[in-house]
């Protein structure tokens, strides 16, 4: 299998719904595969204000990723990162739970300055990403503030004090997501999803609930969502029943579903096909869509290549699946 | 010459005004010899506003001095400092001309947060020096916004732009300090100035046109030091006609004044003493006041110290001078 099998869609253009660092990995794959061709929008249901400056953590993970930047080991922030801001902050006394980097406190203090300033998120982050040689498109799902707060059994937890603070230990009873109603999909999204020539949807393999959820959350993309003619294709991020990485199945036990493929299927009824991975294959028959059993797992950058070729050619096959679903 | 001198005036409070670095070198030697009896009265009319941060150069070059935690050979800012958040920065496209180190970043990144969460400047840098274990009393000349314009023949121009921007080049006609009629003194800053125990007031070795001038625009700081019954001594910041850093000649042969100890004497017309260095000995005929001729050159920690015994030494010798001064 190879990049050549996806000529039917080159050229056209390619839509990503991404959280932070599983997503970025396939969202670096579908960039090198397809370039400017690639839209991805980005959950900002994590963002905070922290220590003054506006904090988007999974805007900046897609923009470290795509841009080259990223650190491939530690998983989250800048590869080559010093410490130094921190460390003096803490012997000031000041706040250091959540860990910002030499490097990247460039990023929230410009990003702060700019939107004090009266510039949106949607137009900081295109800037951020032409100035890093970006080629894909990088949106926040919305310019509005929308809070992921996550209500555990130890009460309602804004995002990052869960996640990073508290380590996800709380149990969790539901996810709201604070201003959603009332929040507005940014005409960019909005342009990105409608686009009449748009050749597939792809949802990463980000946590479902804490991730993808706050972008649909938002009714604007939620109604384009359920009119697109083009496939829309997800990646299941479990492997044999596991998340790569962070709390998805401890948090899929906590809300009483089983952490498995059927269950992923079920959390995106609009989707047209999902692809999970090799080591599910037992489980394809007990989804009722189309599957593509493949190897989600992302450790090489030849492994993000070819699940991103994967995902291409999988919505490429559905074309017509796509379009009786919006036909009925 | 040695610290035993000055036991007579032991256990009574003194208060420097201060600017920036050559200033803070005699606040240290001020500091090692009487500890808590040192209040410092610092110059904000250099801070301002950059990348949404409230920066104060003054008062930081203090607290890192008196903290300990200055970079003796580059002259300002932290010692062991590194420059990864500029750099990331510049990478963004960010402003890089008044160049943040990343442990200094986390003063104004935790400055500014106190300031907006409602905490005064006096309360934040108080707090800031008690947590890195500072003896003296550092204190803000104001809580108000005061801003020292350099009216230069290329126009009005906020002070760091003149003096890093544009590394001082600018020919100066006048300074002015925006807001100075209006701010008030904080009562801190009165209190000390007006503590009838008071030993000695010092003005330190800075610039007297960008350093102490600002300070002397307050109305309050003016009223209480004219009638104040501690003597009051400056320390001339030239050293054969020559200032050890800064533009201080350049700026006062702008201003059609010779760069002489008689024209420092003549710039505070309120003091009781001024100290002059060895190399102006032959100009101590020239000046109407009472003169220390001494070593002013500070290179090492002995000199800061031996600076510091001369300054409460010649004090204590003008107190009956002071107490004639108040009661004419």
């Amino acid at each position: 299998m190879s990049a050549q099998r996806t000529t039917s869609l080159r050229g056209r253009p390619v839509v990503a719904l991404c959280g932070g660092v599983g997503g970025a990995k396939l969202a670096l794959g579908l960039q090198r595969l397809i370039g400017a061709d690639l839209t991805v929008i980005v959950n900002t249901g994590d963002d905070f204000e922290h220590l003054g400056l506006h904090v988007s953590p999974d805007i900046d993970t897609v923009v470290y990723t795509l841009g080259g930047l990223s650190d491939l080991e530690r998983g989250w922030g800048r590869a080559g990162e010093s410490w130094n801001f921190i460390e003096a902050l803490g012997a000031l006394g000041g706040e250091t739970w959540f860990r910002l980097g030499d490097r990247d406190l460039a990023m929230h203090v410009d990003r702060t300055r700019a939107l004090r300033s009266g510039i949106s998120l949607t137009e900081f982050t295109a800037a951020t990403a032409r100035r890093l040689g970006i080629a894909a498109d990088i949106l926040p799902m919305s310019d509005d503030r929308v809070e992921t707060m996550v209500i555990t059994a130890e009460g309602a937890l804004p995002f990052q004090r869960y996640f990073v603070g508290l380590q996800c230990a709380p149990v969790v009873k539901r996810l709201e997501f604070s201003n959603a109603e009332r929040a507005a999909a940014s005409s960019q999204v909005l342009a990105a999803l409608r686009n009449p020539d748009l050749a597939a949807i792809i949802i990463c393999p980000s946590n479902p609930y804490l991730s993808v959820d706050p972008i649909l959350a938002l009714s604007d993309i939620r109604k384009a969502l359920g009119v697109v003619t083009a496939p829309i294709v997800a990646v299941s991020p479990l492997i044999g029943g596991q998340a790569v990485k962070g709390p998805t199945t401890k948090i899929m036990a906590e809300l009483g579903v089983a952490a498995d493929s059927a269950s992923i299927a079920r959390h995106y009824p609009f989707i047209d096909g999902l692809i999970i991975d090799e080591a599910d294959r037992t489980e394809a028959g007990k989804i009722d869509l189309p599957t593509l059993i493949t190897s989600t797992f992302m450790r090489s950058l030849a492994d993000r290549d070819r699940l991103a070729a994967d995902c291409l050619d999988f919505a490429g096959s559905l074309a017509a699946v796509a379009l009786r679903r919006t036909a009925t």
